[in-house]
Parts: structure tokens; sequence; C-alpha cells
């Protein structure tokens, strides 16, 4: 197999698994071996739900502005930060008016994410 | 500790552990649990030197252009472009006029990468 099918781009993310995770947040995931990609839309003021996962995760804001809600804290982000949140530390995203766009990476993957569908993936 | 701590910036990575991976490429290294991140700057036509690990590595370019080298292919990359390579495939970068900017990704972290230093630490 070429390389070539290794390679995506985040404004066209073809080829993802497609998942909603709650009304307003919809992601396309990328899955590896050590890391799984996912390259998250939320609407304008939309807001996913507090949860949390053993898996270690790292979001990137990639566009717009958004309130990350991590461990008990909310911690206003803007675009080009990026952050890391600890496996089994509860948190979520609220975006701000113009709504944001997210690279999360997780790692190990999670498997729950592995397969197209809806939710959190945290029962 | 505040969840602050572990909040960053791609513009500003002030606290990250520096490493000249080769003339013209520098790099600022973020290590967490299950994965690492390295903001790589790549100066103008500047290239690394081919090498491998067996860590699984995804790479995005931020900024400029570049050519990613990997398995043997050469796949010219864009900004947004984001890409696997799996651990083992032997890789490199090499950036247009105008530099570059890359976030990669290593999961598992790459233990050679915990200290500052320069090289590939692939020997």
């Amino acid at each position: 197999m070429s390389q070539a099918a290794e390679f995506h781009n985040l404004d066209t993310p073809v080829g993802g698994i497609p998942r909603e995770l709650a009304p307003g947040l919809t992601t396309q995931i990328f899955p590896g071996e050590g890391a799984m990609l996912s390259i998250v839309t939320i609407a304008p003021n939309a807001a996913g739900t507090l949860h949390a996962h053993p898996e270690e995760q790292w979001g990137v804001l990639l566009d717009g502005s958004a309130v990350r809600v991590q461990g008990g804290e909310e911690i206003p982000v803007k675009k080009g930060d990026f952050w890391r949140t600890p496996g089994g530390v509860p948190h979520t995203m609220r975006a701000g008016p113009e709504g944001a766009r997210v690279l999360d990476i997780f790692s190990p993957p999670r498997p729950e994410y592995r397969v197209a569908g809806k939710g959190f993936g945290t029962g």
C-alpha cells in the first residue's frame, strides 16, 4: 500500500469515521495503533457533556474560541492553544459564538470510537 | 496542581523541552503519558535526515510547505495536511522556500526526547 493512504487534511477530513458526539458536535475519527485523531466541529455556543475515560487526551484549538472544562476548572482557549487531559479527568468543551474546531488526540486509541456512532462512548 | 499547567500554545510553546533535531530544525517537546507532542520549526529549504523509530508518529503541517519523505515515497504537504507514520517506517521532512512548522505526535512518547539535546535520538 502506498504511504499516500496515510495522508489526510484537517479541512477536508475524507475517510474518517463519522461520529455525532452531542447535538452540534460532530467529528471525523482517524484511528492509528498508538494514537487516534479526531477532528471535532462544534456549532456556535454548543457544548458537550462532562465525561471521562482512562485514555490520555490532547486537544488543539484549530479555529474559533471555546471554554475547556477540565478537572473542575473552566479555561478559555483561543486558536493555537493546546492542552493535555490526563486519563480519568472529567472534561468537556463549550464553543464560543463563532463555534470552534478542535483536533483531539487519544492515546491509546479509544476502542469505543473505532466504529461510527453517537455519543462520547462513556456509557 | 491547577489544570492550567496542562495548557500551552503552538505559537509560543513555553515550557517545552528544547531539541535541535538537525541544522535548521528545532523543536519544543511536551511529553505526556500516552503521547508526546513536538512543535518543530524547519528553516527555509532545510531538511532532516532519514530515520526510523518503533513509536507511531503523526504529523500536522501548521504553516509553510514541505515534502514528507516516508517509506521511500516523497509526498508534498500543505498547511492543514496531516499524516500517520507507522512505527519503523523511515521518514524525514524537507521544507519549502518559506520554511515549515509541524506538530509531531509520538505514541507512545519517545524516551530519547524526554531530555533536552540534539539529533533524532536514533543513534
